[in-house]
């Protein structure tokens, strides 16, 4: 029987600390809310499609590892993660990677939290890129960090304005293939000499790359980590090519940093789902990513050529303007002068269509024009209405601009 | 194939968060390490006995989970935890509680790490017991808070030392029951006089509860929580009482702190496995853990008694003292006069037996004869020897401390 609460109490005043007084609500995560109701077709989403998630063979693992070694499978593990599956990951990697730097993540958004405290102190300067991934945004922030936005473009960073910026800075973060948002790939030679000016000046690296296997046409460029696997950090995940629900991702860690990711990952939460990394192991050991993974980029194409072409049939004469992802999630799009995507999601939501507006994902000035469609998570035929929605809405607008 | 690596780069130098240069590789972690070599029983570590797991609820959960639904059980998932679990783990506690408060985390490891964000500028004061739960020591330390011992015993928190103090803190952490490493429960009338206390000066209390459920004679106080619900935090996890390997712990928030610890949740991992959430809730729903518990907290008595046994047919004649907890995993017991703990595990470890020595518990000054033994993890006939062998060691160095 519960307890009764003592009446009338006064509470206490909390004190908080600095970083948390200047939090404020996720925006995204108040979009994603209001997109999640019944009749609205969502662009809004960065979920992979759950079509994709291999139920069965997952399912299997779960009963054979519980079989085989049920009492291992659910006690506690190292914190570093469970070693074949640390080796699994060394070994897939496209450069010579050592197991033992290889630490598993809960989630690859835990890698950013890991790094941040072991590179950042309250108020040390981070670069991004701009526009750059909210999640990374929002972890380094949790942690006081300054984040500073350096000038991107399909061409890869702005070397002369990362000089500008990169006086006391801890680290560069870049997601260097189909970004969320843009989903703009760094060519090969823009990877060559980032690398080699951030060798230069002494300034590590982040990077992050969760969409890497889903490339549409060729693989992308090798990572930057593997030209210069001592200056920076790496991280991937299982989330986009096996089901994010698993919470698995990794960082693999410069050596001379090992110990000190270990011991945060310690603090952080003693170690990620032993059951979860046995049974992710379990299922992708053989060589299954090699089979599965093209049929997520097969169908994760499709959606984006026929997106593509409902945009081209009906944005292109509303002066509507946006690039062509050769992998990922998500296409990039900028409305025409005037337009504010903000508000045209105001318009969208009632009409049963949603989108992110791209202000969201800017660490310094936004564009506020510009927006963010993910292709992956609608059927064929709800892109086609809502592209059809989308053009009716930005049409509207338009009007109503113009008859001011 | 493996990309070659340049030759010859040189590495750059990093440079690391103040929180991180202050660190030093865990002396447990390195203590347990050894114990797990075979051969060696071991009364140090701080796991479960995994003969309690229920392997095979969680296979058929785990079946029927991804059969029933398993797209959403591999999706991403609300940062705030599965609902229904949230639910059922609201109405289980012995107070009205709240779902809407209830955040699932991955592990109660990781509510240290929430709520030191929300909580901790670096360099803020954080007061806790003496001795006191080492992976929270860890995980404060990594915010770079400035962790201070007060004193306490038997009969709880010494609320003279705690008002000297209390000046500046930012909140005391406690666990009152079946504390890790002491065994020791913080009486009714403690816990009253405590939280009233608290109330007076507006110190927040963070209480953790992982051992509350492994009672043997009767339940422990309610607490402190149930008596002050907007005045701290409570942590709580399923790791004792089902599986640790799922890694799923809670977090009983005060109102007007919700939205800041779900922000850091959102930036720590995203979300908590939404696998294993949905499985622990499928094997827990319909009262499971009634019968469940019980036959854990019978085998741990049990235990329990044969190491006390043990102790008092060992033990006594040696001048080593020690308490008899009334549940939990523990038993705290401290070394004659001109011995030392450490010391004596090195000679223990050479002679197959394992305990961890008390000093890495402490925040502030160590009772360096003080020493932790799991009663939980080792098979009664290992228990009988490995009894055999501590007071075989304690012997020996006793011998050897009369000899000089």
């Amino acid at each position: 029987m519960p307890l009764e609460t003592p009446p009338q109490q006064p509470t206490i005043e909390w004190q908080l600390a600095r970083r948390t007084r200047s939090m404020s609500p996720s925006v995204v995560r108040e979009i994603l809310k209001v997109t999640e109701q019944v009749g609205v077709i969502s662009f809004a989403g960065g979920l992979p499609a759950p079509s994709t998630f291999p139920v069965d063979e997952i399912r299997t693992a779960c009963d054979r590892i519980l079989k085989r070694e049920g009492q291992a499978a659910l006690q506690y593990g190292p914190s570093e993660g469970f070693w074949p599956l640390r080796a699994f990951i060394a070994q897939s990697l496209p450069w010579s990677v050592d197991p033992a730097t290889v630490l598993i993540t809960t989630g690859s958004q835990q890698g950013f939290d890991l790094i941040g405290k072991v590179l950042f102190d309250p108020g040390a300067r981070l670069l991004v890129e701009s526009p750059t991934y909210l999640g990374a945004l929002q972890a380094f922030a949790a942690l006081d960090a300054d984040v500073v936005a350096v000038t991107s473009g399909p061409d890869g960073i702005d070397l002369l304005d990362l000089q500008q910026k990169q006086v006391g800075a801890r680290a560069l973060y870049i997601q260097p293939n189909f970004q969320n948002p843009t989903g703009r790939t760094m060519p090969f030679e823009a990877r060559h000499q980032l690398g080699a000016h951030l060798q230069r000046v002494g300034l590590p690296f982040i990077e992050d790359n969760p969409y890497g296997p889903l490339w549409f046409d060729s693989p992308p460029p090798p990572p930057l980590t593997a030209i210069f696997p001592q200056n920076g950090f790496y991280l991937g995940t299982l989330s986009k090519i096996l089901a994010p629900g698993l919470r698995l991702g990794y960082l693999v860690v410069p050596q001379a940093l090992f110990s000190k990711i270990l011991h945060v990952k310690q603090a952080a939460d003693l170690h990620t789902s032993t059951l979860d990394q046995r049974v992710a192991h379990e299922v992708i050991q053989d060589g299954f990513l090699e089979e599965h993974t093209p049929k997520i980029r097969n169908q994760y194409r499709l959606r984006r050529d026929l997106m593509l072409s409902e945009m081209q049939t009906h944005l292109t004469d509303l002066g509507v303007q946006w690039n062509i992802p050769s992998g990922g999630m998500f296409i990039w799009a900028r409305l025409p002068s005037g337009m504010n995507a903000e508000h045209l999601l105001t318009k969208c939501l009632s009409q049963g269509v949603a989108f992110v507006p791209g202000t969201a994902f800017y660490a310094g000035v936004a564009d506020a024009r510009s927006f963010r469609l993910s292709f992956v998570n609608a059927e064929p035929e709800q892109i086609r209405t809502g592209m059809e929605k989308l053009a009716h809405a930005i049409a509207e607008s338009l009007e109503a601009i113009h008859a001011k």
